[in-house]
Order: structure tokens, then C-alpha cells, then sequence
């Protein structure tokens, strides 16, 4: 199978892509970095993105930038950093990205437990979730050729643990765990899935 | 109370205007018409409305643009009238009216059942119901001084005959229906409630 990781440079991605390479071809594709260069947040480069990989089978996205700031400070402005890239990149990806996935291929976005679980300081990452998995809904009936989609939807992962503070109580989603979200996803038979692996 | 309507054109908005204008004052706002205009795709726009109408005690809206189509022409583009209409429309005005609403006030905003329950044509209005709705959790945890957030979600309405062959077997919210959930969001004491009115 060959399977695009788009923020294969993160902390998932890498873990992902040294997991799924041992039996399928994988495209590591990231900002910076990576096999393969794409900036999200601009459809002319997720155009070239596909035009320059090819046909696939997969595309797993784990590239989620937003904004993570004291409410008193969110304004529209700040908003739009996950608007336009944890948002509406993946949602591009997916837009752009089923004029060259191969037949009963899959997509698999990234959301997060915040969509039903909100913290402070992640409002804008609450919304963008919120909006994604809503998305993943409403493609699974509109794509074709068997083509699925699902999102995976961690709480905190033990290998941020930068963000423990933030997520008080929450139990850290372990990197095992959330491969065996993305695998459900990729080698199952699911669409229009909120995938928690936990 | 001092009750702002956005949207107070439409056929939501028309209807609790006249329901809610018997026992309370109600600024009726909308992009065209209405006592007060408001374009809710501009920051700078809702910035002047607010300085205008000044303090008030609850924000309704009921305004909510997205882009209806085939799911095959549905690209980066037209997905931004949802996002910058229905979503980041209703949020900016929370994120702005949040510096002029009187304390224990509320705001309500309108997603709908598309959130969790697709419909062809319709994966832009998913998207925002579902950032609207995430958002309202999150907003619910930060707002201070006993303010208050909700969203009001219902089906189709049965004002709206044009959009029943779209909502194939959904059965009409009733107009008294959608003012009760909308009574529900503004004189009750919840908060980041999705509130479905049927």
C-alpha cells in the first residue's frame, strides 16, 4: 500500500511512518523536511503535493497547527491559525487530495479529544476539531469508488508531555495506542468515524 | 432584558423577534435592513455594531451563510463562505461581543443537525455547525463575570420548504419548537449546551 503521512516530521508522524514503512511504501511529507515538501495552509502547494507524488492509497494527516493562548487574547485574528491550517488544511487535503486517490482508498484526519472536552487556552483547537469531525461526516457520504474517511481523536499523548500541564487528569494516549487508532482507520473497513483510541 | 438579534431578517430571526419583543427590548440586526446593520464576514463591522448598540444583556443569531452544492465542485473556495460566514461569522461575534455584554448575560448562536447528521450537498454547513458547536463547549469554560454561551441546533424547519428535499425523512422543527430552545439558551441558566428543540 502506499501511504502519504502528511506531518510525518512530528511527534506522531514519525512514530507512524517507522511503524507503517516496515510493510507499505510510505511518503513522508511534512512543511519542511520529509520525502516530500507541502504547506498545508495553501492549495496551490497541495495541488503540486499531489500532482508530484502520484496515485496512493492512503493519506494519514497528523499536521494540526492552531492557536494556544488565554482566551483574553483570541481574537479573529489568531483564530485563523487553525482555521487555515488544522481546519482547513486537512479538509484541503481531502478536496484536492480524492482527484488522485486510487479506488477504495482512505483518508485519516487528526482531531483531538477537545472537540467534546474543552481546556483553557484551546479554544481555537476545540473549533477546528469540531469542524473536521463534522467534516468526516459529511464526505464519507459524498466520496466514491469506495474511497473512506475517519478521524483519530487522542486526548494528550505521552510523548508531548510539554502539554501535560494543559490537560489536567486527562490520561496521556500512548504512541502504541494511538498507531492502533490509525491502523483501524487505514486497514479497516470504517467511514465517517470519530476514531478514540483509548 | 436588552435582547440583539442577528439575522433579524430571515425567517428565524423574523419569528423571535416578534415572539421575544412583547416583554423585552429587542435590537434587530442584519446585513441588509433591520434597526441596526451588521456584516458578520468583518471584524471591523461587528466592532462598530457593538459601539453602536452598546450593552446588552443576550446576542441571538440566527445568521448563518454556507455554501450549498454537489460535493464535486465543492473547493477550498466555496468552503470559505461557511467558514468565514456561519463559523468565524457567529464566533467573531462572541470574541467581540464578549467586551460589551453585561454580566449573567448570554450568547446564542444557530448550528443545526447537519453536525452529526450529513446530508448531500451540504458538507460546508457540517463543518461550521460542527466548529460553531465546539467552540460553544470551549467559549462556556473561559467566558467570566456568570456569562453564558449556547447553540441551538435544530433540523429543517418547517418555514423552509425549499430545503425539505434535501432533508430527505427529517421531520420539520416547528417554529414554536426552534423559539423554545432558543428561550431555553437565553432566560435558562445552562451553558455550553447544544440544545436540540425537538
Amino acid at each position: 500500500m502506499k501511504i502519504i503521512i502528511v506531518g510525518a516530521s512530528g511527534t506522531m508522524g514519525k512514530h507512524l511512518a517507522s511503524a507503517f514503512e516496515k510493510e507499505h511504501e510510505v511518503i513522508k511529507a511534512s512543511a519542511n523536511g520529509g520525502d516530500v515538501q507541502v504547506d498545508i495552509t495553501s492549495t496551490e502547494s497541495i495541488e503540486s503535493f499531489f500532482r508530484q507524488v502520484g496515485p496512493f492509497d492512503a493519506l494519514i494527516s497528523t499536521a494540526g497547527p492552531t492557536y494556544v493562548g488565554p482566551w483574553k487574547k483570541m481574537s479573529g485574528k489568531e483564530f485563523r491559525k487553525g482555521v487555515d491550517g488544522k481546519m482547513m488544511g486537512q479538509i484541503n487535503l481531502v478536496l484536492i487530495g480524492q482527484h488522485y486517490i486510487n479506488p477504495n482508498g482512505s483518508f485519516t484526519l487528526i482531531t483531538g479529544a477537545l472537540t467534546h472536552d474543552p481546556q483553557k487556552n484551546f479554544a481555537n483547537a476545540s473549533a477546528a476539531n469540531g469542524a473536521v469531525e463534522a467534516f468526516v461526516r459529511a464526505a464519507a457520504i459524498e466520496l466514491d469508488n469506495g474511497i473512506r474517511i475517519n478521524a483519530v481523536s487522542p486526548t494528550v499523548i505521552e510523548n508531548s508531555p510539554q502539554y501535560f500541564p494543559f490537560f489536567p487528569g486527562d490520561i496521556p494516549v500512548t504512541m502504541q495506542q494511538l498507531e492502533f487508532g490509525f491502523r483501524k482507520a487505514v486497514f479497516g473497513a470504517n467511514t465517517g468515524q470519530v476514531i478514540k483510541p483509548y
